[in-house]
């Protein structure tokens, strides 16, 4: 765990756990723990013992976005615009699976490994989560929350603007009126309304959500194919930059490659034998 | 009706309805299914007694995805692409709207031609549904389950990847993060579960499941113009393939014809003398 | 209010309210009343004293759709297309975001200046709306509707297609299938489906439907930075004519200039001294 500053990292039951561990700052979001974060995705990503990334926070919350410390030192020194970039791309997060499910995201940005990252994560939002953190969340494959969490996007109420890349995908998620709703007013929202808008996938009372998420992470990593996962995700992510045709062009390649893989020999023998299925690793 | 292996066809108040008939197999998707349901569409497009579309399954189910024989089958022989295509594109499905309200998907794909069929179509989802069956239902213009009826992708139980174009339309119409939970985990889920998704419109009980289908195809045959659900299909379509502003100007070019054309006259006609209206067959 | 033919207009409170004013025929549209509500629009966006703009009904409805007298004399005389094109673009509603916030919506379409106008638009549905009326809403930010107003697409039934973009912007609330099912069917539906499906944003009890519009419109005014909303409102919209990577880069950039701003510096002073904000007028 010390190999990560301000987060914890836990591999168990093919489930590999990132949890954002500065509980007394409400985990506020700092240059430090993103960049602990993108390491441990990366050895998440090439642990063949991991088939499913969960991310979430220690105590009482999940991120209050960036640290308030953080955003009043940078009054008096803005940025360069370096300090914006994720440096060159990380190797570590590109798929074996061919340009053709190469996701296009730009290097510049912080989250895009995520999409780019063969394996599902899947954000549990134990609580509290703003700004920054929110727009962490929304690069996640999902989304489940606590029944007690509360979010906002905060940033209207800074003088900020919709950042990060917010302005685009949280529209995708839960359509362009709730979206300005939810970034100009920059209203708290509980969880419930979170998940009737599709901001969250499911919500989970508090006293057994971490048994609850487990419990679909097992299910993904027992039940179904890695490979295919990986396949799925990049389809889904990459349909973002692609017309009607382009995506089907993609899924016809794959569907010839997948129909004469061994995981489909294997997706075939299971349901015919009655049997738990023995899908290979990645 | 034995002019269409593995299906059923009728035509009745201006509804065509296209059964698919392998109950003893829930309606197992095969080849022969697929070349039957693609003529009784050219058969309803072309019958200017129908107005509506409705597809369905015999039995207890809407259809089981793939027949497990076939999928058994390719793993000896993977299909030729050839088999995967439609062949040269079947002109009974072109509209007789020009080419600004041409939906431009490629020949290649298997469903493409619901979009561009100028009839509604309606998949009225009776049972479980699952894999490629689910598929074919998300090109129908609309979706109505019965309470009992049961979905899922399957694929990545299979092996498989997002099929046919699945990666596409299901984020555009259940949201990413949702498409990716089906998708990904290919677990089963509830009529009420898919409505609250956005996958099906409308859920009905079971026992009164067909009358309410009916119904509401019958409000199409009955109360609005033919020409106008086929220009507007198109346009809704055609967005996908659009900017606003080219959707714009297709919408201004087709309201100018619209407003010249005697569909208006009886629409404004009808309203003003209080009867039903008298809308052209297409 | 004699300046404004067929609406009132009034500002209270930083917030403007622009109200359709033909009760006696449920507010139908006509070409008076787009001008007036263009002309308002812009007195509202360069007043200083305005921070959200509020457009709704007089009397028991919203907006009738275009007035059928206007309907009936088309059919004997189509409009030029001249009288369809808002005439040269109005600077008023040129935001001074710069080139990279610059809404690309043609000129010759009727409510693309709302997107461009540089405050948030609520529509606030207070009745029956129909038609052209709920054509205009789709162009507001928000909508809120009270729980006894009734909506329709209406154009299936006069024979008419998805005009003035509607089949590009419904889609978009709503998901492709319900958009279908409103257009297709032009069946009447409620508040409370309404806001399930996406249409609207919110639904209040008719007793108290302007208190909370008002509530939510003064949240606006009196919490959140002009300048934010001005800037997240253009990236909103924009993203819908921009690719993830090149949304990133506005965002990126935008952040930039804000974290340089006064209202960044104000933005965080309000929160650490436990104050209102007083954010800067636009």
């Amino acid at each position: 765990m010390t190999d990560y500053p301000d987060i914890l990292y836990e591999v168990k039951d093919r489930i590999a756990t990132i949890t954002l561990n500065r509980p007394e700052r409400l985990n506020a979001y700092t240059g430090t723990m993103a960049e602990s974060i993108k390491r441990a995705m990366a050895a998440a990503t090439n642990d063949t013992n991991v088939r499913v990334i969960v991310l979430t926070g220690a105590g009482r919350g999940f991120c209050a976005g960036a640290d308030m410390e953080v955003l009043t030192g940078i009054q008096a020194r803005p940025p360069a615009s370096e300090d914006m970039k994720d440096g060159s791309f990380d190797s570590h997060f590109e798929s074996d699976l061919g340009p053709d499910l190469s996701v296009d995201f730009a290097d510049a940005e912080r989250f895009g490994y995520f999409a780019r990252t063969k394996k599902p994560i899947i954000a549990a939002i134990n609580g509290p989560i703003a700004g920054i953190g929110l727009v962490m969340a929304l690069y996640a494959d999902m989304r489940f929350a606590a029944d007690k969490a509360v979010f906002t996007t905060a940033f209207a109420q800074r003088g900020l603007i919709a950042e990060h890349g917010i302005s685009w995908l949280l529209p995708r998620l839960v359509g362009q009126a709730n979206a300005l709703d939810l970034l100009l007013s920059a209203r708290k929202i509980g969880a419930e309304e979170a998940r009737a808008l599709g901001l969250v996938n499911k919500v989970f009372a508090q006293e057994n959500f971490v048994d609850n998420v487990m419990a679909y992470a097992r299910l993904l990593a027992d039940t179904v194919s890695p490979r295919s996962m990986a396949v799925m995700k990049a389809q889904v992510w990459k349909a973002n930059f692609q017309d009607f045709n382009e995506s089907l062009a993609t899924a016809d390649k794959e569907m010839k490659t997948s129909l004469a893989h061994s995981e489909f020999k294997e997706g075939v023998a299971h349901f015919l034998e009655k049997r738990a299925p023995k899908f290979a690793d990645i």
